[in-house]
């Protein structure tokens, strides 16, 4: 009944087995070995276009470095007010970027609306004085567990576009965002705008393996330099390049996440039929977030349930936790199983 | 025939056996689970003394960390100036330190002498317009594949605290070190004056980990923070700690790093006998430095082997490469076996 | 009729009379001089305690650097969402902190309420996850022109003290505050809490210069290499000191912002004679805020008056302006005279 | 007999008196002023061509400034060993820089040679693993006091294009310079390849400014931003205006630097009449290299005359200093007099 993180399970068995597979034997190092290039190529099928990857160990170092590339020092980082790189990576941004600054948006409709980010960019700047933002920060799938379509990505990279801004994508989550969405990948990134993403393997049945994907070349240009100077150019780069030739073979990356939301709309239906449990968020891809009696929640990790209480300001506009009941987040992931939803409702008694 | 690097090679499968056991079941993330935690405590046993241990990707990111916790961003590192970090990781010593300075000793013996130190330490500072040296950086085995005994490390350690500086050890081949000496881990760090040891294992058998060794839980105090804001809390820390249950387990290790100095030695004999083939520098760990006509070079690297040409500014004194030379490093690691020299010495035909 | 700012005019004669007297002759370089010293004495007798005291030319490097000796780069300074430092700073908090985070507190009474502050440092926090809150920065006056009292600043240093914050104070106008207060600069500084105060004398009658008091020695205790590294320890130190002491001199500081408040009460009453004119903050400092027809703003700018449109954000909470009105700032300065008011008012028709 | 440095004089009266001068009424603030511009008019005709001009306060923050417009934080600055960037601004350089690094040629010949750079330049680069050099950094006068021609500045810039380094020059006795050559500014800047000068004013007869002087317009780019970041857009940017006007006007800045060359040729020939002091540099500009008797430097300094001890390894090739000998720096300024030369004669009996 582990249900606090997707990122507590350990890797699927066909990445692992991809990683005994690059073990024998002798490869070039720092990356430039067979199984990342392979690993790249791939990865340009998958999105249908050139791609220039990077793959490194976390995905806080992936938005981090990203973002070292879109934004001068003296520039700004638009992002949802729940944004992880704002509340989950300490201040990993600054390290990476220079000191650029992350701006929040507070926008409580649980992904970013095109009105906020209008907002955020009106008034005169006042250069050099300001901060100059120069990118837009979105999460697939949403800080809220929703997705947002091509039309809603497409929206709001043009807003960013139009004010100089690029758009990246913190993609921790983004194979359940195109399980979900069931739609090409590149549908939801750079033909809707986005210019570099994030995507996270190490969530959805990876080791240990982020890959930033940038769709203009010219972004990439140095980018070698930084991944070297963040100490993450890896000597034995292959198993970067291993763990995503595993996660991507036969769409094993989207068949791990699909089960994932699947089981995650399951969770949320049991859950809701529970006395007392109230909806927040739609359920779009693997996280359940409910208000619940907080003596059901008591019951429920008394019997092992693990799921974390979240934060307040990330409940739906009008909709208000009451004293006796707890906001909770709970993750399904590629492992999850029928039998451990049925353990939590048997619990919940 | 590879002798390029030790970074050449995949994981041991003691190493690999251990991932995949802890690959199974749940475990807590970020660090917080029982195989870091076992392997902590093999740590302690290792160097039969309290360890704050910090477990991250590379060797770079180990060693730049390391040093932001023992130097300001006005002071700075002394280093030989053929050290690892001052060549080798781009700037991610400044990046890390958040702008601290290595000044590199020119010294041309190996590795680093007291009096090259003591000189480098001369002369009236002239604070705050000089940056502060507050750390010596000692790489073991050194940048020429000697070791550093307890008495050299114990002497320049006295000259490094005499000046209020921290020390530092780049042990990238600590494990070929410990075993050329055969003495116990702790007689040539904690006892002989270093703050923090840098264990390397990427090089020496595992996959990717590299733990970073504090002796002095004063300098540990804050590190969490620096190595999340690295992005090198990995989400499923348990890989870095299985990674060392498995390279610790029954001295593997050691043993490990035995074979690659036997090697080592067994190649550097079979090269001495080939026709113009000089030593330069004694092998004591797993690195053979030698010159050889430029044409045996062409020839070996025409059948097959790799191995690097090597900076002139790393020949002994008074040893000088003639044209027709060349100057070269061969490595020897985990993995090599007796037939791949053979196979050299057979291609020198 | 120029009231865009109060860095428009240039120095007091008093001042300028101390720069020329200092110029004569030979002097220590690097603030070792007599002048540094004496103003650091007169300033010890103002705050009536010892202090530690280092001269910057600029009110940005000032608190950019007095932040980044409260907080490690992992850590955050909660301060008013209109604050100078994340308003009007560009990045130079982040480059001078090595990349802390600035937190903007969304208060809309003008100045920072206690409430205000206990929101945003509730939750629990996930440390090493988050950025650390370390320190409070307040304005003093405050961004809306509003005056802190002793009482003010002592409750929300408190909160801060409780949290393992220390409080910076960006004292821009403080001289404008305390001649306000008619209060000792130590009540509301050490005597309520204040850690470290960024004294502006740049403008209020300097030519360029600004002091950064430490209460606190430990504090200070490396800021010589802060400041150096800073490109600050200007070569000729002494004019810093003689600026200081010709503002020190005879409470020369206090006169000269006790008028410019006397010029912006004088100034909000004619003003708010005027048809259509509203007030919107009282008037405590220099600072006026008041909404004025567009009409009338035009008419003033077209007759040469100088002053800026303000962030629709610093109304007070309630009041909204109307299609037709504009939101102005006007400030007084030391050489602002009765006859600018009134040729302001007559070109008012 | 204060021959310590050249920054221990005040400001001429002649730029004295511009500050007075532009110290009556109001200006626009942050440089937006008339003698911003009437400054950086009269450096385009100085120079002979368009520049582009920031100010700032002094040449410790010059120099760093203008390095971070010419290497990225994975870059390199190469300069000479002694050069006042490496030895006497701390980590100023890798503050402004993102934490590029600096590496010093070890040249003994008291000015760069072009074979030193070369050889810097030497050895198959290993990117992204080295640090790239992307500057060279030229003090002019030299660390010795000695003046590069057109023609050395010339041979060095060119090998610096040949490598892709930009050329940056440390005129912090560019005036000094200046007069010793007898040429246009133009012919040792641009025309010979400098990218962008450090005009340092300071040292030379201003009170507090120092000119940042690009040929290059697309390297002053995004130089606003860094300025301002750095915290040295002062609000009062006139006085930095009003300082280069006088310092400019009628040759003023020649005149001065012609003064203090003509003071130090005869403080040199006056040292070297007395026993036992003998000449190590050629006295090309304001300073004068010496070594003396230790009895005599102590006896003048008895007698109140103030010079330093200077590094032993800024001694001349093949100069060895005696047990009993001192090596000495004595520095001109333009307030230097004929009678404090005598009088140091005089002391030395």
């Amino acid at each position: 009944m582990i249900f606090g993180s997707d990122n507590m399970l350990g890797a699927s068995q066909q990445v692992l087995d991809a990683i005994v597979r690059a073990n024998a034997g002798l490869a070039a190092s720092y990356g430039a070995d067979d199984w990342c290039a392979q690993a790249t190529a791939e990865l340009a099928k998958v999105f249908e276009c050139q791609v220039d990857v990077f793959y490194v160990s976390t995905g806080t170092v992936a938005n981090s470095l990203a973002l070292s590339a879109l934004v001068p020092p003296w520039g700004a980082v638009l992002c949802h007010h729940q944004a992880h790189i704002i509340n989950d990576e300490s201040s990993a941004p600054e390290l990476f970027t220079g000191g650029a600054r992350l701006i929040p948006i507070n926008d409580r409709a649980g992904k970013l609306q095109p009105q906020a980010l209008r907002d955020a960019l009106a008034g005169a700047p006042h250069p050099p004085h300001n901060v100059l933002p120069r990118a837009l920060s979105l999460t697939q799938a949403s800080e809220c567990g929703l997705v947002y379509s091509q039309e809603e990505v497409s929206a709001l990279a043009a807003i960013a576009h139009d004010h100089d801004l690029r758009v990246h994508m913190d993609g921790a989550r983004f194979a359940n965002a195109v399980a979900s969405l069931d739609c090409s990948p590149a549908d939801v990134t750079w033909r809707a705008g986005v210019d570099v993403l994030c995507l996270g393997a190490s969530k959805n049945g990876a080791l240990m393996a982020e890959a930033i994907v940038f769709f203009d070349p010219e972004l990439a240009e140095d980018f070698a330099y930084r991944v070297k100077r963040a100490g993450q150019m890896g000597a034995k780069g292959r198993f970067f390049g291993a763990q995503f030739c595993g996660w991507l073979q036969d769409d094993h990356w989207l068949s791990m996440a699909g089960h994932a939301n699947a089981m995650a709309q399951r969770l949320e239906a049991a859950l809701l039929k529970l006395p007392g449990v109230r909806a927040t968020w739609p359920v779009q891809a693997n996280e359940v977030f409910v208000l619940m009696p907080t003596a059901l929640a008591t019951r429920l990790r008394g019997a092992g349930a693990v799921f974390y209480d979240w934060h307040l300001n990330a409940l739906p506009p009008g909709v208000t936790r009451q004293d006796d009941e707890s906001f909770v987040r709970l993750v399904c992931g590629f492992g999850t199983q029928v039998e451990q939803i049925d353990a939590l409702v048997a619990a919940a008694g």
